[in-house]
């Protein structure tokens, strides 16, 4: 996962252009991804698709024509969505068109000028100060002509056409956390899934942020209804965290997964109602769609120190933390996956589970006593009122552990099945 | 408003007579009072107006003829509504008629007695152990005949007939927090309400505690149903609180309005669930009415050692704390008259607020930045089921600036009025 | 009551057998109690009743002939259901016949193989380490043969045909908090509620543990639906707790009585949310009975160090423990009895209780204040809502303070009886 972050790490992606291109390239080594062009000046909903912008290349020149800074160096050097220049102009005036962070002197700022023409640079505080006063040509060589938007999918099949969306912006350059993670993680999760038998559809979405989340909704209205279960996956390989935000609704099934699991398995997790505010979620989840679509992070956006900076580089991101993310997000899929309404076949008295075999004799083994207590819980809350992880969170324990019981005992047909109630 | 609590102060107020009528003739130089007249005897639910008290004298004077104790010094001096007396009696049989606060001992308590025929005095414990032993004649020049009940209302017009109902007591003698500050701060906000579009119709009842809420009651019951909301407003004028007691209902919008209000503008706000002890919305909230009428104090009455003292005097109340109260319960009058659900009129994916100029760009105006956020918040759970009361509770920001937020959406025909359901 | 537990200490109870019928006999002398007997190999739901153990010696005697362990010298010296053997071994191999508790090496525990013909010893660790090695003589002289499974019941008529169920378990043998306390406690309570006008019909229950609540279940189940409240009584001596075990409901009367009591009267009560593990209640709770039954204790079973050995024994139950636990279930009792809706006959504005010679006049007297205060919430919430344990609960007062109220309102013709409309 880690190696794939690396890959992605260096292209200079926007909402549009060739870099969200090579970027679905290099997922598409992976998984088998639907490549979609959406053609400049398409109406989206409130929205219109932009011109396509790509770049070649962007420097600062003092006036001995040395490049004092340059996109070559790093892609976050130019403001996002530039537009092409190439003027000679005096320190003082070319200041305005520099942006940096003051109180984090040593970091450049990752800026854009998605819906204004602006041409610009980025620069930390520190580079800016040392420039001395004189003339200096700024060059940004790029275009900014009609085109297309682009996204990707992968679309797994499963035994319903009920979806489970996953997805994760596609937009964002040179910041590894800020989406290289999400878009790995995601991708090596469809490689594993596809080798698995899926009860659900699953629709991985690799588009730019906001406007591809727009298009994609535009494009695809009448196929909305179908996803039962969403989740959207960014900044997940720093050491914060685990954050789980949960859906409009608040209770879907998503959301409950999502804080059992954390709960589970994370030391210090945090959980964030829904606000509109945050990534594409705020498109799901807007009103006339209201799908049960949560976040899941590490650091929350926008409150790590490196958000949004060049300090958001390949250092920011671990292997360990990466598939610890990939363990909690998949964990949550099985519990999509093996939630169920059981029916206790025996609900008068326990059963004699002793006289089955099935209950341990516990000397001190405490995974035999977990798993007897398990069983317990089972078959008293199968009631055709509880599925298993209402049980699991009843029981404070982890839902394969339930799951593992509900098992035993549909062996033993104790248990039977009965098609959930909710979705 | 501290003006008009030093001009009621001085009056000898009880739950009849002159001293109500003289301070209605003072609310009266603000505002128009209607005074209303019940006679003596007449019948109000389970109770029966009183025959009326007035006192022109009262003292004690020692075997010199010197008056040691008397009520032209404060009106607290004498028990309130003491039956006349004149009688010369020797102080061991005297002080079986004389109150204090023996732990108080510098103090003057408020006692009354007007169900049962009493004559006394109250005194501080130290005025009490400096008499000397000795015969004394005590006086009181009182009447308790048949007359009349008064109370004032005053009645500003809605564009709805559907009422609020500002309620305070006007029987409490020379208590300035107790309640002066509740009459002053009802007055002054009826005069500034008077100048104002009203959606509601407001009455401020200005009556005697317990006898007087009955009686209006009685007297308006095929009236009551209109009260929408209301607030009975009492000590306002200390450092205490502030505090909200909510109506019996508990969650009635009032309730939320005054709840959301003090979270907003108080440091340490104190909300205390319906109990039925306190003012006169242990009337207005009793099972048969179950109005929607909450109580708004600061400190709460019977927890401050002035209450119900000669403690509780001008002293007591400062302007910068009625101002505070004046604010909460105006800035909770706002929420009444302004609360409404919202629709969002493009509720698919976000509209393109850049795009028409309403998203401010961010840079570091924090102001922007709520703006921006409150607009998000509008947008997002406009959706049929949630009032903007909702929004500012479930955003945690100001209603005013979710109102706001939602009047400049309203103005770019993203958003248009429904009428609440609910009241 | 602690000399009943006395006298039921000494007895060798197991799940059938004599022992239980001694103490069922001891309980007749205060209670008419019916002794059922179910016979060997009746189906009972998924169980079958089990052959009857009976045991008159048992004892590991060395090479000398010396008897090194009895079970004269306390029955919880052989496990519970042993076969019978008669068998001379070396040290080594008879160390597996041995129980003991290596972490607590002074106390003999307390183990059973009802469901597996075993036999054996329980010792304590420090008499095992002491064994010097050699051949020993086992001998257990028990008998494993058809007979019956017996319980005893003791129904006291009331009013209503429904019922108050109250169980304790009857097959621990000499462990004295674990249950002789809860048998005790019962036998006692059914003497005093014998004497007492009953709303409900009460049904003491004495059975062994599962086997006896299942068997008991399986022949009552058509009886079933009329238990409209009950409890479980165990561990009921000890300083512990007390500990309250919600039933699976949760929101029943009898967990609200219990809470409430609970909160009243003692200082650190424990409230635990029903789970599938613990005493009968497990099988009252099946989700085919779903009866609304709790389970009543002071320390919670499996928590204290006591618990399941020898050091159960008379000294961890003290009378005042007892007594108090005697004075929680009997309130609670008194709430089940008491517990009503009421209807306010004068619902506008409160009634003029001075006037009717209701309101004592305040003076210091707390009990006074409080039964004032108790009448305003009577009034105000009986509404027809509200139970006057609802009442008790808002008004975070007492269930008799506010039941006396509602007396002397009742007197007073101001409150009418409604027949509460849940149970």
């Amino acid at each position: 996962m880690y190696a794939l972050v690396e890959a992605l790490y260096p292209i200079c992606r926007s909402i549009t252009g060739s870099g969200v291109r090579q970027s679905l390239a290099l997922i598409g080594k992976h998984i088998p991804i639907k490549v979609t062009e959406v053609r400049s000046g398409t109406k989206v909903f409130d929205w219109v698709v932009p011109r396509e912008w790509n770049i070649t290349d962007a420097y600062i020149a003092n006036a001995s024509g040395e490049r004092v800074h340059e996109f070559r160096d790093s892609n976050l050097h130019v403001l996002n969505y530039s537009i092409p220049v190439r003027k000679v102009l005096p320190l003082e005036t070319l200041r305005s068109h520099i942006y940096t962070l003051p109180d984090q002197p040593d970091l450049v700022p990752y800026r854009t000028s998605y819906y204004e023409e602006r041409w610009g640079f980025c620069m930390s505080q520190h580079a800016l100060d040392a420039l001395p006063p004189g003339d200096y040509t700024a060059v940004v060589e790029s275009t900014l002509e009609n085109g297309s938007l682009t996204y990707g999918e992968c679309v797994l099949p499963g035994e319903s056409d009920d979806e489970v969306l996953l997805s994760a912006h596609i937009c964002h350059p040179s910041l590894a956390n800020d989406n290289c993670s999400g878009l790995a993680l995601l991708t090596l999760l469809a490689e594993e899934l596809a080798q698995r038998r899926r009860r659900y559809t699953y629709r991985f979405l690799f588009a730019p942020g906001t406007i591809g989340a727009i298009t994609w909704l535009a494009l695809n209205e009448e196929r909305v209804g179908r996803i039962k279960h969403g989740l959207v996956v960014s900044c997940v390989g720093d050491g914060g965290g685990p954050t789980y935000k949960k859906s409009r609704r608040g209770d879907a099934l998503i959301d409950r997964a999502m804080m059992h699991v954390l709960k589970q398995n994370a030391a210090a997790p945090v959980v964030r109602d829904f606000s509109p505010y945050g990534y594409d979620e705020r498109q799901y989840c807007s009103p006339g769609f209201n799908l049960p679509v949560g976040l899941f992070q590490r650091s929350e956006h926008g409150t790590f120190p490196e958000y949004h900076t060049s300090a958001d580089g390949l250092g920011l991101v671990a292997p360990e933390h990466l598939e610890h993310s990939y363990q909690l997000v998949r964990t949550a899929i099985d519990i999509l996956e093996r939630d169920r309404l059981m029916i206790n076949a025996q609900p008068k008295c326990e059963p004699a589970l002793g006289a089955r075999g099935l209950y341990a004799t516990v000397g001190g083994d405490k995974n035999a006593a977990q798993s007897n207590m398990a069983m317990l819980w089972v078959l008293n809350f199968s009631d055709g009122e509880h599925s298993l992880l209402d049980i699991a969170e009843r029981a404070d324990l982890p839902f394969a552990t339930i799951w593992q019981a509900a098992e035993r005992l549909r062996g033993a047909a104790l248990l039977r099945e009965r098609e959930p109630s909710r979705g």
